[in-house]
């Protein structure tokens, strides 16, 4: 039962949309991430899917709108909702979802991450 | 599907060890808490409960140790575990745990809430 320092791990990786697992709770994953540029849409049709913004700015594109992300905001999309995060510049993620989500969800591409890390 | 700014969240109560739920996800909440002085030793039974610090110090006294969590960084307390919070200044803190968890877990006293209101 260790503390976990978010400064701290996101110093230990560099790699754009490969989320790091850094606690696991009640089935649920805590992983952190860097983004930059253009994820591709998806959804998760089992999980809901929660960004927390450590640092920076994430926008959020639904089909119907746009939801910016700054520092000290989160927001919690719904299983089922289309989305794509896209960071104009660097930002630093922290997200919460059950430990079975695949980060493209219903999509594969050269993205997707079958296989996280414990960081 | 709002954004939560969790600054503007803390202004809307200002009363210690009384969590206000800000987010729900796969049968998980997210809480927003002050804490400020001591609160009782209590474990949760079939609940893991992360606490996360947005501001100030906390100390979680277990029966073994002290640890202390400062801005930025979490610490996942596995069900069944004692543990006491302490914080000599407010903290601000940000907990992640089932819907089902009640603040004093298997201990009830003056400090027991058993209906959270959303903010």
């Amino acid at each position: 039962m260790d503390k976990v320092n978010l400064a701290e791990k996101f110093q230990l990786f560099s790699e754009y949309w490969s989320p790091k697992i850094v606690g696991e709770l009640n089935g649920q994953q805590v992983k952190l991430a860097k983004f930059k540029g253009e994820f591709v849409w998806h959804k998760h049709d089992n999980e809901d899917e929660m960004f927390f913004i450590a640092e920076g700015t994430l926008n959020i594109e639904f089909r119907d709108k746009i939801v910016t992300l700054n520092k000290g905001e989160f927001l919690i999309i719904p299983k089922g909702i289309e989305h794509k995060p896209i960071a104009e510049n660097e930002v630093l993620v922290m997200l919460f979802e059950p430990a079975t989500t695949l980060n493209t969800g219903n999509t594969e591409s050269d993205l997707t991450k079958h296989q996280l890390n414990w960081i």
